[in-house]
């Protein structure tokens, strides 16, 4: 039985690359229009797994799927960080002469700025997608058009490179999570790959009162165990001035004495706490 | 002499509003096409300050303009929360049934899943700029099509409103910093409406080795004198993994005593630190 992941994009997404990093067993990919539908397609049992951007180096954090994460109550099952390459991708034998026009995602044509200011004569438009983008050229056998995306997409339609790597900084990672329902089951349908393997990172999230120094308490719970946190991020709680969420993620792993010792004592010290997952560090 | 302000997005852009809420003086708004033009025109002197989206509440964080604080050196003058309500607004005269389809930002087109679910005949398109879609259809004529944006470019471009506040959540605030060049100068060429008033939050950023308790030693200098923070972010330093800048707002003046003891205790403990800015809660 193959691994249904969703995902949110067309074929040849960055999440689809994120998916093979994470998994090497065979894949049934699922392409969904929007993160709502990609969590919706797991909630529904018609994939296994969702795979979503949770941050990215330039751009920040994708709140929304931290949202999307607290709400449908999901756990982590795995990280993996992608280098994001932006090629210029056209139709096979297409000159980049003949190109009047580039699309991608709005994001991904604000990272390639220096290519477009580089080349005046091309206009750019948004596409809902980088890969979409290739999508609609194939679709529409536009030989006057390039789109912004990555090598899967331009292998995934059978399009050429134009130009490699026109992405303004190099140094551009996107974070992915791999999300599953938590399960009562002792055997799960599927076999993850780490299973038996020891999570070694924990994501959380808690909140307090806006009181002076209860974060300092809170963070004291992992200093006095010589806990490391790989990232903290605080952000208020829609439609509750002053009360903050803040997200962590620790190095170690919920079964552990001193981890155990430290959710416990920060129980003590905060007003909601939830383990978000447990899985090997990307 | 007006005050000149520099904003990404066309005449009518929800930074336009957040100006006119800082600032009760007359304005000359200079609208850039990017982040960059906008942070440059400042630079060279062109506007005595820009305004800038830093946080939205759905959206998270916008990296890309705290990146460009730190390069270009800039000092936060002023801060404000605009409330982001999404209006569906067309040429006047026209009726929500000539309507075939909706243009708009991303994240605004995004925001308003519902709406466009409730009306599945509307197809969406993506538009530069949320005000810059309202101008287009004005430019072209469209009775066709409709923009989603703010109440802001609607009055500029006089046109109508369809539907009001078809946003997902109402609760969806932009946090804006308005930014100039670090002055020398005793006397600045433009007053800025709070010149004497005192500055009541502080924004820093600093770097720390990621050692186990390198966070909680920073925190620590503001819980030993409750100072109370009100917001932390932690962001990997690009090219440098491993090593994490944070960033801190707290409530207090450079000039108070505690803040300077705790700034300068801050400094025995970290690699980097710098003050972006003291200024009056928005």
């Amino acid at each position: 039985m193959k691994t249904r992941i969703a995902f949110q994009g067309e074929r040849g997404a960055f999440s689809e690359q994120a998916a093979h990093q994470l998994i090497s067993a065979s894949l049934d990919l699922v392409p969904c229009e929007t993160f709502e539908k990609t969590f919706g397609h797991v909630t529904r049992g018609r994939a296994h797994a969702c795979i979503v951007p949770i941050e990215n180096t330039l751009a920040g954090s994708i709140h929304k799927n931290l949202d999307l994460l607290l709400k449908h109550r999901f756990t982590i099952v795995g990280e993996t960080n992608v280098r994001i390459e932006h090629h210029l991708i056209a139709l096979r034998g297409t000159t980049l002469r003949e190109i009047r026009r580039v699309i991608s995602h709005p994001v991904a044509l604000e990272q390639c700025q220096k290519f477009l200011q580089q080349h005046p004569h091309l206009k750019s438009e948004m596409a809902y997608d980088t890969a979409g983008g290739v999508k609609m050229i194939v679709d529409q056998g536009w030989r006057d058009t390039a789109a912004i995306a990555g090598i899967w997409a331009a292998q995934w339609y059978r399009c050429g490179i134009l130009q490699k790597n026109i992405e303004d900084h190099h140094e551009n990672y996107t974070r992915f999570w791999l999300l599953r329902k938590e399960s009562r089951k002792r055997r799960p349908s599927v076999q993850w790959p780490w299973t038996g393997r020891t999570g070694n990172k924990t994501s959380i999230v808690f909140s307090t009162r806006n009181l002076p120094g209860a974060l300092f308490k809170c963070l004291s719970v992992f200093a006095l165990r010589d806990i490391d946190l790989t990232k903290i991020e605080s952000r208020p709680v829609i439609g509750r001035p002053f009360e903050y969420l803040f997200y962590i993620d620790f190095l170690g792993n919920v079964a552990e004495e001193r981890c155990q010792n430290a959710l416990r004592h920060l129980g003590e010290v905060t007003d909601f706490l939830r383990v978000l997952g447990c899985y090997p560090r990307g």
